[in-house]
């Protein structure tokens, strides 16, 4: 029993898009231990479709789609599954009325061609997309032969694939001995450095570690294979237990954390609050702690002060200081923290100042060069240098500014427990 | 005559990594317009891969393998392919040459699972590997079928195609065509509305014209067939403009333009500038515009009013109107855009407020209900209300609210010319 993942898209063989989704059905299949052996990729092509299905219905026992089942005449997917294997289509009435629901709600009419959506293969079950007008199916075509289509898009195929499709190979019997991973998650320690420090970790056999980095972030994953949650956890817990004694600081959380996520649970333990104060960021900060579900709570708001006269007249920064020192400069960037805190009324204000580039920069203050200010209780304000220099990259540079700025108030707010 | 990409690795089947050299690959195929219908995945398994080999070698007559070249027993790609078509492997002493010098410079040396990677199938060629000690190969193992192997290192392989395999593609004949695409971009209309407009587009030979869809944004790809960019220019102009004739508003821009671009475009045309009111978006709105290099140049900032009181203190929002319609109205939004811009001494104020859930929403306001308010020059106050409900994804809501504000600014800003 193995499945094989088929993703449909001429977008793909074009190059326009990278395949996220082949990636992530993969790493779910080895959670379940599902075995998986090959990846195929095919354009809007049916007869080539076609080819691709008897291939794969030929060699492994689930199939799954990707791509294709849009509105569009070049989304083809399921009549030409329908078409391979004999089945004539149905209209299935629920899909109207759900399609139809979707265009309402937004005040739109469903147009003639997202008729098509609703026809399925007779005999199949509708997959149901909460996010998107496109459902997919889940079909038997013959015994030990199972198919699930799923939309390209992202959002809504990995949606689908947790609400419906897991529980529905989990009643057949997948995922019993599982692979159960933790990511441990790291920030202000290099990845080299950090792998280092767990070197002797890195050759388990069961857990498994491996270490991984992305824009400034450092993770480890903690694999093991075992028969329930509880033993997989009874494996991982030592071994997190000694990497985050190692790593200290430097280990802000696991999974679904997040710096703003860590921040906001700290706060809310405190009673506290928390508002901004963005230059070169332009929103970003405050974006990333709002993208905590609950952030109300404990973020009031704050100014983003791109221009040199927001910063004096919404936050009082000295106008001479300015002229001075420049905007970018532990000063400033202190009285900007101390102008947010302040007028915001808020327990802590956090803000950043910098050159993201890729424009200027000067020799004594090169792109990369971001500080941040913390004003926090009992007349506590600080600022901290940073030389982000070599990244070169605006969207990054404003990404690791924003991570590091909510990385200095977890360091606080640890360390005045 | 057709190419087919065929990634070997048991870590793409686990979804360890994502495959960025299939979409590289892709693109460069484009761009020498060779054709190219199927992309295989497959792991470390010398049965599989030949299962692989002879689908592939049946159907295409360019086999293009990235992975399984290292020195591990795992990387059985070359001695694969050569079983396959039955051909010997041979020793190549300017590869052991190569990789003993590269080891040496590295103070190191060549270890005795290196000797591996200097077998390659009798016949073949040598694709040098400047970067690392992996070369590939270039090989016929049979008339009109052409094999090039590739490291699995993107850097590698990528350095290793331009430098050898484009010139020698280059001098079969190929590049002489190449795939031109332009990719335009709407905001405001859903995928199967505009492709219903522009249907009978949808099916013309070169150019063709494709749909996509993805967070809200909906793009059209122009792709043509020509013997230069020139040459593609002019097939495409022609569909462009009816494509925006048809459009109208709906189209904002081509190719790497965003919404952010074209509004910091015309706000520069115009010589006016721009200032942000944000509770839902938190930093969103602000955040995606100043994205942009150069935006100081128009963005002058914002305030943050998550918590009512920041409305109140900083925008001059009516603590009656708030306590009497809510902060999720009209009234407010428009207030809000009011106050900002007057305070922020800018030609424009734009605000978000709204629900983006996954609390909060009641009956009568539901989650993913926004009101967008645009203050402008000569006494211009608008708000706009809209029902994102149906997304039910806060991080989507946010982002699709802070491009429709966006866009309402663009076609204001277009409609006052």
């Amino acid at each position: 029993m193995a499945a094989e993942i088929i993703c449909v898209g001429t977008e793909l063989l074009l190059g326009d898009i990278l395949n996220t989704n082949a990636q992530y059905l993969a790493q779910q299949l080895a959670d379940l231990g599902i075995p998986h052996y090959y990846q195929t990729v095919v354009g809007d092509n049916p007869e080539r479709l076609k080819q691709v299905i008897a291939i794969a219905s030929d060699r492994s026992q689930i199939l799954i789609f990707t791509g294709g089942l849009g509105p569009t005449p070049d989304d083809l997917t399921t009549e030409t599954i329908a078409d391979f294997f004999g089945s004539p289509l149905e209209e299935k009435p629920e899909i109207i009325a759900d399609i139809t629901q979707k265009y309402a709600r937004r005040g739109r009419e469903m147009t003639p061609s997202n008729r098509k959506q609703a026809l399925i293969p007779q005999g199949a079950d509708i997959l149901p997309n909460r996010l998107g007008t496109a459902p997919g199916m889940i079909w038997q075509p013959r015994p030990n032969l199972t198919i699930f289509t799923f939309p390209g898009v992202p959002l809504e195929m990995r949606q689908m694939w947790q609400e419906t499709v897991v529980p529905f190979l989990k009643s057949q019997g997948w995922g019993k001995e599982i692979i159960y991973s933790r990511h441990l998650r790291f920030w202000g320690i290099a990845e080299s450095a950090l792998a280092e420090k767990v070197y002797h970790l890195l050759n388990l056999p069961n857990p498994t570690v491996a270490p991984y980095a992305s824009k400034g972030e450092v993770k480890l994953r903690v694999s093991a294979k075992a028969a329930s949650a509880q033993e997989a956890d009874r494996l991982i817990q030592p071994v997190e237990a000694e990497i985050r004694q190692i790593a200290g600081l430097n280990y802000f959380g696991a999974d679904d954390d997040s710096l703003a996520s860590v921040v906001g649970k700290l706060l809310i333990e405190k009673g506290e609050t928390l508002s901004v104060a963005e230059s070169c960021t332009g929103g970003g900060l405050g974006s990333m702690l709002t993208n905590i579900p609950g952030s109300s709570a404990y973020f009031m708001g704050g100014v983003i002060s791109y221009d040199n006269q927001v910063k004096i007249s919404l936050l009082g920064v000295s106008a001479e200081d300015l002229a001075q020192v420049g905007a970018v400069s532990d000063i400033v960037a202190k009285q900007m923290a101390v102008g947010v805190r302040d007028r915001l009324n808020t327990t802590w204000g956090l803000s950043i100042t910098g050159i993201a580039g890729p424009g200027g920069g000067t020799e004594t203050k090169p792109v990369g060069l971001v500080y941040i200010g913390l004003a926090g209780p009992n007349d506590l304000v600080q600022s901290f240098e940073h030389r982000f220099n070599s990244l070169q990259d605006r969207a990054l540079i404003r990404h690791i500014s924003a991570c590091t700025a909510i990385d200095h108030l977890r360091r606080q707010l640890l360390s005045t427990n």
